[in-house]
C-alpha cells in the first residue's frame, strides 16, 4: 500500500486515549476496594500520605484538570475540599468523576491535543502533556498504594486488568 | 482556520511519544541513583522485588520490547539473565538502552502504532498500547521505589523532573 499524507495512522487516536486513562481509573478503583477502610484513611508509610489522600489528589485533578482543558475555564487544585470520610463516599465521587470525564472528553476537539496549556495556573504544557501528566500521576500515586497494601498483606489487583 | 481531514492534528506524534519516554527513563535514573547501593539489592517492602529486580524487570522490557516491534523478532522475557550486582552496572545498562531505543524507534514507521502485536510472545495489543504499557509498568514500579526510599528516609527526585 502506497502510504500518502492523509493516509498516515495516527499514534493514538482521542478515544483511544480516553479508554486508556478510563482502564487504568477502573484499576485504581479497584485498589480503592481493596483497602480495609480504616487503613484506607490512617495508614502509609515513611511519612507519606493515606491512601485516601492520595486518591483526593487523583479526584482534584481528574475533572477540574479536564474541564478546564475543554471549556477553557480556570480551576484551583483543590485536594481538601470534600468532606470525604468513607470508602463509601471515595467510591462514590470516583464513580461520579467517570462519566463526567467522558463528558467532558467529546467537547475537546481533535486539533486541541497538540495546543499549549496551563493547568492549575501554573503548569504548563501541551493538552496531550497535561492529560498524560493526569494519568501518569495516577500510576505513580496507585504504585504507592499497592505498597501500602502488600505491607498490610494484602494482594492488590493485577496490574494489567483494567 | 478551517479543519479539513488533511489538517487534523494527532493527539501525539511518534517523536513526542519516545522524549516523553526517555523523559520517564531519565526520572527512573535519578531514583536509582538515590538509593544507596546495599539498599538497592536488599531493601524491600512487604515480600515485594527489591528496587534493583524492579529496575531489571524495566531493562528486560525496554529493549526487548521495542526490538519485537521494530524488527518484528521473537524476544522472550528474561529479567534475570544479566549478573547485575552493582549500582554502577545498573546504571550502565541504563544508559546503553537509552540510545538503543532511539535507534529502534527510528525504525518503527508511523502507520505502525496502530497495529496489532503480541509482545514476549503472549501479550496481546497493538503497537501504541505495547509501548504505552512499557511506560505504564515503568511509572508503576518507580511508583514503589518511591516509597522503599520515603521508608528509608531519602527524599526522592520530584515526580515532574524529568
Amino acid at each position: 500500500m502506497t502510504q500518502t499524507q492523509q493516509e498516515t495512522k495516527p499514534v493514538i487516536t482521542p478515544t483511544q486515549l480516553l479508554e486508556h486513562w478510563q482502564g487504568h481509573r477502573a484499576l485504581t478503583r479497584r485498589v480503592i476496594e481493596a483497602f480495609p477502610e480504616k487503613e484506607l484513611f490512617n495508614y502509609s508509610i515513611g511519612g507519606m500520605r493515606t491512601c485516601a489522600a492520595l486518591i483526593q489528589e487523583l479526584l482534584a485533578i481528574a475533572v477540574p484538570g479536564l474541564r478546564q482543558i475543554a471549556l477553557e475555564s480556570t480551576e484551583k487544585l483543590d485536594e481538601d475540599s470534600k468532606d470525604i470520610n468513607s470508602k463509601g463516599n471515595l467510591l462514590q465521587l470516583w464513580d461520579e468523576a467517570t462519566p463526567e470525564l467522558n463528558r467532558l472528553w467529546a467537547l475537546i476537539p481533535e486539533e486541541k491535543f497538540q495546543q499549549p496549556t496551563v493547568t492549575f495556573g501554573q503548569y504548563e504544557g501541551t493538552v496531550w502533556s497535561s492529560i498524560l501528566y493526569f494519568i501518569d500521576n495516577e500510576i505513580h500515586h496507585r504504585g504507592q498504594a499497592y505498597v501500602y497494601l502488600r505491607s498490610l498483606g494484602i494482594e492488590p489487583p493485577y496490574f494489567w486488568e483494567r
